[in-house]
């Protein structure tokens, strides 16, 4: 087989030089420089024959057809916009490397039974208006319409945006797509974690993305005078803290995939000499398994209430997010885990603990994702890399997990382990 | 006895007055508004027959003569500089206190075998330029002239601001006093903390000023995404943090009038999604016991490089701060215990947690203090409160120790229990 791998990275290395700010990677939706990485990908998908548009939520489309005209479409995606001071390789990866694979078929000649599309999701960080995934809902039709009335840093809606770029905010619902049409929806991406570096794998399965809750937490207690306070009579919110960010971790350390997380945490008055009166966290706890996950919230919760009851200390804690676990399709999985082991490869399963489109798309069709190891789990971050090597394996995978779905036909159930 | 308890409140609503923040109370050091106080003080101090003048570092002082010119002194003070939306009784309470206990002596025509003096220094919270004890150390012969540069949040020197308020800093070391002039140092001073008002006493006997070292610490982990790293490949700097933490609470709960504060606690990158990389937090601990502090200390440390080595955490901490206890003399310290008998009281004896100006005038005289209960342990706030009856009775009982003093002779030898 081919190695189509140099091709991918000349591809990365020119959406990389695609940036609103010069020495970084910086591409937000709906920018003057989303709408040239647009033109460059669309141009790729039209050398590499595929028809090629930007929907109405600014999702680039390219499309394959199928044996007759509006066949239905196996779906390779993932996003061209990034976060600020990003790396090369979160989002475009998975774009190019499905237009290089729908390439290579055609090259090869292959008669598909279905239609391919390969998407470049225009929102799916979330970096400028603070919603992720836009572009991914509008394409599953999970689009609430409120989210046109938010606002950027300056103050530009999502609709004033759109119409900026040439779209018309009135019909973003027709970016829409009907489950119908989608037979499947296949993303690789990097892992942005360090499961496969330290596995020493190139390549894994994705068995589901986590479902995660996150909450904003308050202890009160009392503050005083670091000198004057006896130890026995304080309410010290910090000390109340600190025993509830290690239930967190004594928690999650009991559950395999799960994963908790108290990532920020003030405590005031905050002077040298002052007991803690108040405290606030977050806590950010993630699970492939819903029911995994709400059990350790129980749990956690639970700690909580002992530890505060027990100092004297006011909880108070309020959801800012919660979203269920999106299985990936079992069937799929097989066909992928297949195609690593023919590339003389152990099939590592793992969930994603970061979120993905397939979390929006996974709502109109089956999803299944391949992870390719970068280096230090690092992501988000100009130092984030994959090597040639490693993508090649990922986009051999695909591409094999492409044509074993041409010729066995699609083996989709939705049934989950 | 007379109760000369609302002269005294009255003086305190003066002073109360005088403020460089209208509805606030903010008097800092060497400002106009210091002036005006210690143009308000000394006229008090000349009502009362005693001479009055500021010396070389802007403390005022009073000075009724002993028995022939230039006789050692009992001193009896406290400041009159506050912090920023200060209290009314936060050293001011100290200075009229004296004021009034001399005016007392001499209406009943105590002839006193000592000179006494009444001290109001004029920077003990070192609000202005963030040096404590400007004015004490400068009476007790123990300014650094390295001082002298510091400068405040406007960039005006400690220099600058003596020759504004008309002092010349090349003079400031005549401020101070030589050991063999001072016989003893009293103060009065309300609690600042909630150890008499929990025990049902108007006044308590202070045994010591509390010994303080300030540590600020810092662990190094590695930063990840929240929801890709799982539980056993973390290096979470704020779950050691938190262990750190409560490291500090069960170490101090185990010795008698030890504390040890956690104040500030910052994680860092500080989102809600990312795992703290690096975690900075601060350690204030206290004691009258030098050699439990110390103990306390190594203890301490010894359980976090632990709990670093353990979760493989890099562990820095630097000693920003570190002042030795200073004992009270126990012979004042019997006559202030008799005198607090007089009055029908138990005698409740604790130590400062808090600094106090005794600890510069500690180094060339014998001190003692007496504590008056403050409402909630409140202090340096507006909030701040002692009752009229309960100043009564302190400046009863600082009354009767002056007279023990001058009847008996001065038990002073600076053995201590």
């Amino acid at each position: 087989m081919e190695d189509f791998s140099p091709l991918i990275m000349e591809r990365l290395d020119a959406l990389a030089a695609i940036s609103a700010e010069a020495g970084a990677i910086t591409r937000l939706y709906l920018t003057p420089e989303q709408d040239r990485a647009n033109t460059l990908v669309m141009g790729w998908m039209r050398e590499a024959g595929l028809s090629a548009r930007v929907d109405a939520a600014g999702n680039v489309i390219g499309r394959l057809e199928g044996p007759v005209a509006g066949s239905p479409a196996v779906v390779i995606g993932s996003h061209l916009d990034t976060v600020r001071d990003a790396g090369r390789f979160d989002g475009p990866l998975g774009v190019v490397t499905g237009i290089a694979c729908i390439e290579a078929l055609r090259r090869e000649g292959a008669r598909l039974p279905f239609a391919v599309e390969v998407v470049g999701f225009a929102d799916e960080e979330g970096t400028r208006f603070g919603a992720a995934l836009i572009g991914s809902r509008a394409f599953a039709g999970d689009l609430d319409p409120a989210i046109l009335a938010r606002t950027d840093a300056a103050g530009i809606t999502v609709a004033g945006a759109l119409r900026g770029a040439g779209l018309d905010p009135a019909r973003i619902g027709e970016a829409a797509r009907k489950p119908e049409e989608i037979l499947a929806y296949l993303e690789l991406h990097i892992e942005q974690g360090p499961t496969l570096e330290r596995a020493g794998l190139p390549v894994g399965l994705v068995t589901a993305i986590s479902g995660a809750t996150r909450l904003s937490v308050t202890l009160s207690g009392e503050a005083g005078h670091a000198g004057t306070v006896a130890m026995a009579g304080r309410r010290d919110a910090l000390a109340g803290a600190a025993e509830c960010v290690l239930a967190v971790e004594t928690r999650c350390a009991g559950g395999p995939d799960l994963v908790g997380t108290v990532g920020t945490l003030a405590a005031m008055p905050g002077a040298v000499n002052v007991i803690p009166g108040r405290v606030t966290f977050s806590l950010d706890l993630r699970s492939p398994d819903d029911a995994q996950r709400r059990a350790a919230l129980a749990d956690i919760e639970g700690h909580w209430a002992g530890i505060a009851a027990r100092r004297g200390l006011a909880l108070h804690h309020t959801l800012t997010h919660d979203a269920p676990s999106t299985p990936c399709d079992e069937g799929i999985g097989a066909r992928i885990a297949h195609a690593i082991e023919a590339e003389g490869l152990p099939v590592l399963r793992l969930p994603s603990g970061a979120g993905h489109d397939g979390m929006a798309v996974g709502r109109i069709a089956p999803i299944a994702m391949i992870f390719v190891r970068c280096r230090g789990g690092i992501s988000h971050n100009p130092a984030e890399f994959a090597s040639l090597d490693d993508i090649g394996a990922g986009a051999r995978i695909m591409l094999r997990t492409l044509r074993s779905l041409a010729a066995e036909g699609l083996p989709i159930g939705r049934k989950q382990a």
